[in-house]
C-alpha cells in the first residue's frame, strides 16, 4: 500500500499507463510509421519494455549514458537526438563498435566537419539524421536550405552517412488549440519531408524520416512519407499536456505522494513534506491560461481534492492551497494524511527521483528504478 | 582538463569553496555561536569534511536520507531541519536508537501529540526543537504564541524533548537591499530569543536558540541569546545570492561545463548540450531587478563572457543570447567550445548532478560524490 511509503516518493499508475501506451499505438496504427519512444521521460527499462509489451523497438534517447543503458538491456536501435559534442565523439563511437545501430544529429557544417575528421581518423563509421528546424523552437536546418545538401557532400565519403532527416515540432507545446496542434503536425511532416525531397534531388536516398513530440503525434491526420515518429511524455502526460487538451487529467500516470507536516490555518495553507526536489522547479503551467502552481493536488485514489494545488516550493516544503483562494478548503487535511501531486511536467519530476513505485488496481506492485546523468 | 570532461557535467572550483566557507567562519568568529551548516546544499561528504577542516561538527539536514549518510560517515549531531511526518517516526528511531543525537522540528499540536504517542507505546526517546515563524514565509509558530507552551506541556512525560527553538528567516531570499537584509537578521533573532523567553518563563529551559540562512547569517550584528546558526548556500554562493548582493558573481563555486552543439545565427542563439535537465529549472533570478534566464555564461577560467546568459532551456538543449538583445555577440563561439554556466539556484543545480568535479589552480582534483533521494 502507498500509505506505508516513507515520502516524498513517486508513484507509477500502471493502468492509466497501459491506456496511455494503448491510445499512442492506436493512434499510428493506420499509419505506415514505426514508433521510436523518446526514453528521456521513463529512463526505465521497465517502462520502456512496456511501450513495446516486453520488446526491444527501437528508441530515442536524450543522453548518451541512456544509450548506454538501454543498449546493456538489449536496445540495438537507438537515437540520440541532441546534435553530437566532438567531446562525446569517442563515446559514440564505442557503442557503435560493440555493435549498437546509433543514429547521431547534425544541423551544422561544423559540427558535420569536425565528425568527419573523427571519423577519417578513426577509420570509424558513423549514422547520422539531419535535424530541421520546422518551427523556430530551437535547432535544426530550415527544409529549403542548401546547406541540408552541402552537409550531406561534405560528409561524403568520410565514413558518416546520413540516413535520413529529422525534426521535432517543439513550439507545439505551447498550442492554444487542438485546431493549432494538427496545424503545427502538418508542419512538421511537411518540413521533412521537404527535406527528403531536396536531398533526394541532390542524389541521397534517405531511409529514415522521423518527426515527433506528444502533441503532433496524438493529433496528426498525415503521415505520408513519414517512416517513423518520435514522441515521450504521452505514456506519462501531465498537467501541460492536461493544460493542452491532449490528455485528461486523470490519465495522468505519475504523480508525488507525500505528506501533511502541518499548517498555516490563518492563511489556509497545508504544509507538506514535497517541494521543489520532489515536484521539480517546472512551472510549465504557468505560461497556459490555467496555472497550475507545483501540480494538482489529488487523494491516494488520484482523485483531485477540490481546487487544491501546491502553490509555492521550497526545497523540501510545499505549500498548498486553493487555486481560487478559498481559505476554508485546505486546513482539512490533518498532519499524517498523504495525497499525491501530478505534476507539471512528467519528465522534469520524474527526473527528481531514483525509481517509480508501481500501483495496479491500488496495490503496490514493485518498485522500478531510473537512470540519471550522462 | 575541464576540456577532456564529457559534457555536461558540474564543475566544484575549490579556491572559492574554501574563500567561501572563511568568509562565513570569520563572520561567526566574534559572536558565541556554533554553525551547524546546511548540508542540503552540497550532499556530499567531501563538502561537508571541507565546511569543518576535516572534522565532524553538527550539521543540518533537508532529508532522513542525509541523516542516514552523514551519521554513517561520522556526523553525530544532525538536525533534521522539516517538520516530521509520521511516516519518518520508524525512521528517525533507528536512527537515535544507532547513536545520532538526532533533533526533530515540531510545529504543531497535531504532530506533537503523534509524536508523543509513538514515543510513548515504543518507548522511544527523541529530541526536538519548536518551529519559529519569524516571518510569514512558510512553517513556523509565531514567536508570542500559546501554543509553544501548550506543545511543551503535551510533550512532558512522552519521552519527547524540547531542546530548543529554530527559525529561517526565508523571505530574506526577496529583500532588495541589505538593510533590509540586516532587518530580517534582527527579526529572525528576536523571534527565537522571544519565543525561548516565553518557554523558559513556563518553566522550559532550551539548550538550543537556532537562527539562520545564508543572507541574515553573513549581515547579522547581533547574535546574543544565540547558540547556533544554520546556513548552507553560503559555501557554493549563486546568482540569487549575487542579486540581492550576498556575494559577488565571481565568488560563485559551482559551474555547469557544457559545450557548444550548434547556432540559429539570424538569432543571435548558440546552441549548447546543457539544458534544464543539467541546469535545473529553476529561475530564481526572475524575480530579481537582473533576470538571469537559467544563469551566466563564462569560458572555461570561469570569467563572465559579455553579457551572455543561457536564456532558454529545454531537456538537455540550452539556447544562450545577449542578455541585451545583441545579436552578434553570441556567434562567435564555435561549435565545440567549452562553457561554464552560473547557476541561479546552487542547491537546484547540484541537485541535478551524481557529483563534482572538483577544480584547483585549474587542474582537475578529483570527483566529489553527492547523494539524493529521500
Amino acid at each position: 500500500m502507498a500509505e506505508l511509503l516513507e515520502t516524498p516518493t513517486l508513484l507509477l499508475d500502471l493502468e492509466r499507463l497501459d491506456a496511455n501506451i494503448l491510445r499512442m499505438r492506436n493512434k499510428l496504427a493506420p499509419f505506415n510509421v514505426v514508433l521510436r519512444p523518446h526514453v528521456k521521460t521513463n529512463k526505465s527499462l521497465e517502462v520502456t519494455e512496456r511501450l513495446f509489451a516486453g520488446g526491444r523497438g527501437p528508441i530515442t534517447v536524450s543522453t548518451l549514458r541512456e544509450a548506454d543503458f538501454f543498449f546493456a538491456a538489449g536496445f540495438v536501435d537507438i537515437l540520440y537526438g541532441v546534435g553530437i559534442a566532438p567531446n562525446k565523439f569517442d563515446h559514440a563511437a564505442r557503442l557503435i563498435k560493440q555493435g549498437l545501430a546509433l543514429k547521431l544529429v547534425l544541423d551544422n557544417l561544423e559540427s558535420a566537419r569536425l565528425l568527419a575528421n573523427f571519423a577519417r581518423s578513426n577509420e570509424q563509421v558513423f549514422e547520422v539524421l539531419l535535424e530541421i528546424d520546422c518551427d523556430g523552437h530551437r535547432s535544426g536546418i530550415p527544409a529549403h536550405s542548401a546547406l541540408l545538401v552541402e552537409i550531406a557532400q561534405l560528409l561524403r565519403g568520410s565514413g558518416v552517412t546520413v540516413s535520413g532527416v529529422m525534426t521535432h515540432a517543439g513550439n507545439a507545446y505551447d498550442s492554444r488549440s487542438i485546431a493549432e496542434i494538427e496545424a503545427y503536425a502538418r508542419q512538421e511532416r511537411a518540413a521533412v519531408v521537404d527535406a527528403t525531397r531536396l536531398l533526394d534531388e541532390a542524389g541521397f536516398e534517405l531511409s529514415i524520416v522521423s518527426i515527433g513530440s506528444t502533441p503532433t503525434a496524438l493529433f496528426t491526420q498525415d503521415l505520408s512519407g513519414i517512416t517513423e515518429v518520435r514522441a515521450g511524455v504521452f505514456a506519462f502526460f501531465d498537467l501541460v499536456m492536461a493544460g493542452l487538451g491532449v490528455c485528461q487529467v486523470q490519465d495522468i500516470a505519475v504523480s508525488v505522494l507525500t505528506t501533511v507536516i502541518g499548517h498555516q490555518s490563518e492563511k489556509g495553507w497545508t504544509i507538506v513534506d514535497a517541494g521543489w526536489m520532489a515536484l521539480s522547479r517546472d512551472r510549465g503551467t504557468a505560461r497556459q491560461s490555467v496555472d497550475q502552481g507545483y501540480g494538482i493536488v489529488c487523494d491516494l485514489a488520484g482523485q483531485p481534492i477540490g481546487d487544491l494545488i501546491v502553490s509555492a516550493a521550497n526545497q523540501e516544503h510545499g505549500i498548498i492551497s486553493s487555486r481560487s483562494g478559498n481559505i476554508g478548503s485546505a486546513v482539512e487535511l490533518s498532519v499524517g494524511t498523504q495525497l499525491r501531486i501530478l505534476p507539471n511536467h512528467a519528465c522534469a519530476t520524474s527526473a527528481q527521483h531514483a525509481g517509480y513505485h508501481v500501483l495496479a488496481e491500488g496495490r503496490r506492485l514493485g518498485y522500478w528504478s531510473r537512470i540519471s546523468g550522462w
